[in-house]
């Protein structure tokens, strides 16, 4: 069974979130209790929690910390707007981390009438259905992305769209837990995802939980592997898609997208609903988050760069919809996705 | 003035070879004195010293730390053929190791009717002229490509191809320099070239130390930046290039080159006629060098991936002729490269 990253513990007048600490991961196994709006802004900041859909799930434990003290309603409601604003400062381009602040913000104006206590509770069971539905959401991407890998596949991904990016299974690793679960006999090629290396720290260490083989290879290998024979297909989870099926990933994406294309491997984004942002038209309006120069000037606490040296940091690109074979949801799949088939999946 | 990775220093009979260890720039500045052939094979293999130039100079001075002790001619030659063999075996895809050791084979040859002493003292002028010479060769790429440097350019490259890859000036990073030199106003992106960081570490220093612009990227911001138009050419050195032009060169080159193509943006190889193994017909016929696995499952002594992940550590990829617009030597330049214009290098 797939790790869950975040729980909430407690009650929703006096409670706390716990988190698994992804930045220490897989060699240290270091457990946080997160009391203040300020640790969980910090905690998505530093990317001790990340990944799309576990965004969603972070705003809403995120806003109960927040109204915990309100003594009445006219002050909950307050607070909840304040954290709410707070929280999505913290990571620009994660639209998921918006959609689960609104989610909170409509489920409290829906039930305004309510008493302080009331609400609270309402609230907590608010959040902690975002986490079980997207859990199920992600068995959903599961099932429909199995019919993808075949029998003898080496699958390529990128970062980490796991359980450790969601609220307890996966996207693009939900659908390689769904195919092991199916009885398919596939490998995975995990890029290590600089800076961060969230392939070489999360991805590798989630699937040989699962007893999925899995080798590690740096961004750059990609192309020669593919070029070799020795790569199927490739599989990414996605921070926010547009109306036109573009998508916006972890740096290193599009080119990863473009070798699938050049050397006609199929390449596919595994992403909740929730990730598709249709009042975004196409890929060109997506803002790119830059991070701190650091990041790439080292590896880990590692200097490595002269000082001094200029640095850029972008920590996403896009992926236009045309280099997408299929766009796989909880909803059904887009393929090829486009305005067309993108909308189709909202019924 | 960049600087001389490499020197023999004292005379032939009772002299030590002294490098800058490489392994350890630009935050640490550690220059080491060879006095044993295995010192030599060692700094080679764990790249203390690196750089297909600046491997047929440590050629030259590695075959002269063996034959120091040899007490006449017959064990002169007798140890020079087994010093080449062994350390031939230290970096197998480098053909200006082989060669540099070639060139001191037939150079002893061609003098074993002198005493010891003198063709020991032959030997080492052969030795120094290798490393004069490949100096030349960079200062005559750096003239050859400056041509292709236009005043507001960003170029990308990638690995280390300069100063502390050659005798002294740099093949890719030599037309920096040459293009520096003749007033041309230019700016660089280095990527930093996981698993080894050559880019990172070596690259934005030399490029700093002489006062280029240099801005520091992971390999995976490459396709990025050449759809946003920021990058108007990509230069790297080679490592072997074949007779029909395709490129051995780092790990991720290849990557870069499809990027180039699909962005319309001209990717150049700049690399000595040395570096050219006529006896290639093509890339398939390149042996392609793994590296240790913990290269990738971490950087130094931060270990990064789970204990126990597979991992594949290919230290080169090959890019095809048709994806270079240009292979730059000290002899000419082959636009594009092919089998006629590769021949025709060779005059």
């Amino acid at each position: 069974m797939p790790v869950k990253p975040i729980k909430w513990v407690g009650n929703a007048a006096d409670g706390h979130i716990w988190i698994i600490d992804q930045t220490r991961l897989p060699l240290e196994h270091v457990e946080l209790e997160l009391r203040e709006t300020s640790e969980m802004y910090d905690a998505i900041k530093r990317l001790a929690v990340r990944g799309a859909p576990l965004l969603g799930v972070s705003a809403g434990y995120g806003v109960m910390l927040g109204i915990q003290k309100a003594k009445d309603t006219p002050e909950l409601m307050n607070a909840l707007e304040k954290t709410a604003d707070y929280l999505a400062g913290s990571r620009p381009t994660a639209v998921n981390l918006f959609w689960g602040l609104k989610r909170m913000r409509a489920a409290a104006r829906e039930n305004s009438e309510l008493p302080a206590d009331e609400l609270r509770n309402r609230l907590l069971e608010e959040a902690i259905k975002i986490q079980e539905e997207d859990i199920q959401l992600s068995r959903e991407m599961g099932k429909n992305g199995v019919q993808f890998i075949n029998d003898g596949d080496a699958v390529m991904t990128h970062c980490n769209a796991g359980a450790l990016a969601t609220g307890g299974y996966g996207t693009a690793l939900g659908v390689f837990f769904a195919a092991k679960e199916a009885g398919k006999d596939f490998s995975v090629y995990s890029c290590e995802t600089r800076p961060l290396l969230q392939g070489a720290r999360l991805t590798t260490w989630e699937l040989m939980q699962e007893g999925i083989p899995v080798t590690l290879i740096t961004d750059s290998m990609a192309a020669a592997l593919m070029k070799a024979g020795k790569i199927n297909a490739v599989m990414t989870g996605a921070d926010r898609v547009a109306a036109n099926g573009d998508a916006a990933n972890k740096i290193g994406t599009y080119s990863h997208a473009i070798n699938a294309r050049v050397h006609d491997v199929p390449f596919f984004i595994v992403a909740p609903l929730s990730t598709i942002d249709l009042a975004t038209p196409s890929g060109d309006q997506i803002p790119i988050e830059e991070r701190d120069p650091s990041e790439v000037a080292g590896f880990r606490d590692v200097r490595v760069a002269p000082e001094g040296v200029d640095v850029y940091n972008p920590a996403f690109d896009v992926t236009p919809a045309q280099l997408i074979q299929a766009l796989i949801t909880d909803a059904g799949v887009a393929e090829p996705p486009n305005l067309e088939t993108v909308a189709a999946l909202f019924g």
